[in-house]
């Protein structure tokens, strides 16, 4: 149990953020650890890969914002693993077929050899599909209440499915070939990253006994968070190296695809980051002073804590 | 809604196999075609992949194994429309995942071209991506009481992943360099045929209202007729042309595959398949036999028919 979880609804108290992390990272890394096959009998192979994957490092921001937001809602973070896991699990699958030779065809991921360069291509796609279907196992055999378990397999799926993740990966392969205007590249981020950042929030708020609506006001708060990640992740792309961020750097650019940094330069791209992180900040605000019930004031200033630290990270 | 559904648990009706296949058919493709997303606006490409696959032909075994079941345990077909919806879909993502050409690289199916060949293989990934979301998707949406729809995401989630079709998709890869043994074949296809074809009986037991252990019963039932499935597979591969299959044949072969023709011989096989074929319909005895609810003896008789007709297909 993280030290936040004790914070009464009316008190804010000093959290550092370095610590929260932190422990949400290990918390969800002992998690995914049971909840990931053995590398062991007849199929070690998809197994090792699986883990190499899950395992292999990861800032884990995913099961961070719903850990914060269960406690945002006044739940405990703990309430939120399952979710957080199965988050990480639907992300980190996407990261193995996004790096796959016929996508963007990637060698390094979280400072490791992708799963299709170590252990080939066909295991990195059934990696990534065993992957998938043990998010929703994770979340469907939970002991949390049906109705809720239900209601996240339901976000999730409509997260990562058609409307959302891979909506806006297909978006992002055709924008190679046709560069899209600032609003099109905006559709292909609130697909391909911002839909799963805002289901994050949004299961958060449910495991941790949020209500329909506060979950869909913080879900909306994590939509413009996953803007401010993904521009302030194409400015990396353009300023930073490989060795830095752990994955190959500046290839976006050498594929001609449609940037923030390509469309509106850096200096505007830098500021559409602050533009869209003062909107999650006004709807953070929102979803303390809504109709629902009163929120965890501590949870909510981590989640504004992580929306600076997602504006301002440097890998 | 069909005619067999009409039938008292007491009586055994004539049934007509042939007209409960179409009937079968036509409700879940119009079921389909209503859950797929349409192929217009800017993910229209996505949404054409995804429809080419799923309905363009196939013969629909495992939703008429789901609503004969659901007919078996005293429900209606139609209950059970959207687990074999569901249910499809995920066979049909393992299909164009498995035609990939890091995998089968196969350019036929189903007497079309592969999505692969027809869209690319980034598409490609990314409809079996869809696919995989959307089944969860749509049983965890449907109108059946929330105890029933989780134990059927989580029945069909075992089904599709690594101790079930993946893991068995794994085993299959690693016998092209290291050639199983007849147990070790048996193992490959309990995996990667025979736990999506059980749980295609097992959850249309659910989805009709069945218990626990008619679902438990049933899905063993289901188990023996994935290898049924399975051995007659690899003799139409040995034995039949691609263009009555609808897919290459003699690819396993020339692969230097591991099948069951090839492990045993072809006499030797037709007598296995025979053999899991009897096991099968003891079982299906069993279920009707055992400590829960009497069975429809319309539905049993409908997945006995089932039995025969998977043993002795041609296609």
């Amino acid at each position: 149990m993280l030290l936040s979880d004790a914070g009464s609804p009316a008190a804010v108290r000093p959290v550092g953020l370095g610590d929260f992390l932190a422990d949400c990272a290990r918390e969800v890394d002992v998690f995914l650890d049971g909840v990931l096959p053995p590398a062991t009998g007849p199929t070690a192979t998809l197994a090792g890969a699986m883990r190499h994957a899950v395992l292999g490092g990861g800032k884990r921001i995913r099961p961070a914002l719903a850990m914060a937001s269960a406690i945002a809602v006044g739940g405990r973070s703990h309430d939120a693993l399952p979710v957080a896991g199965a988050l990480e699990m639907v992300h980190t699958y996407s990261l193995i077929h996004d790096d796959l030779p016929c996508m963007d065809d990637d060698d390094l991921r979280r400072g490791q050899p992708t799963v299709h360069v170590r252990f080939g291509e066909a295991i990195a796609v059934l990696a990534g599909d065993a992957l998938h279907t043990l998010a929703f196992d994770t979340i469907a055999g939970s002991d949390a209440p049906p109705e809720m378990r239900l209601e996240c397999v339901k976000r999730l799926a409509v997260a990562a499915g058609p409307d959302g993740m891979v909506g806006g990966q297909v978006l992002d392969l055709e924008a190679e070939t046709r560069t899209p205007d600032a609003r099109g590249l905006e559709a292909i981020h609130r697909g391909k990253t911002g839909a799963l950042i805002s289901a994050s929030v949004a299961l958060g708020a449910l495991a941790g006994g949020g209500t329909s609506w506060q979950a869909d006001t913080l879900g909306g708060f994590g939509q413009e968070l996953g803007l401010v990640f993904q521009i302030v992740d194409d400015l990396l792309d353009e300023e930073q190296t490989s060795a830095r961020l752990g994955k190959s750097a500046g290839k976006d650019r050498a594929a001609g695809k449609a940037t923030y940094p390509a469309i509106h330069g850096l200096e505007a791209a830098r500021a559409e980051a602050s533009r869209h992180a003062a909107m999650a900040r006004s709807l953070l605000e929102a979803a303390g002073a809504g109709p629902g019930p009163p929120v965890n004031s501590t949870g909510v200033h981590l989640l504004r804590l992580l929306t600076d630290r997602i504006l301002h990270r440097t890998a």
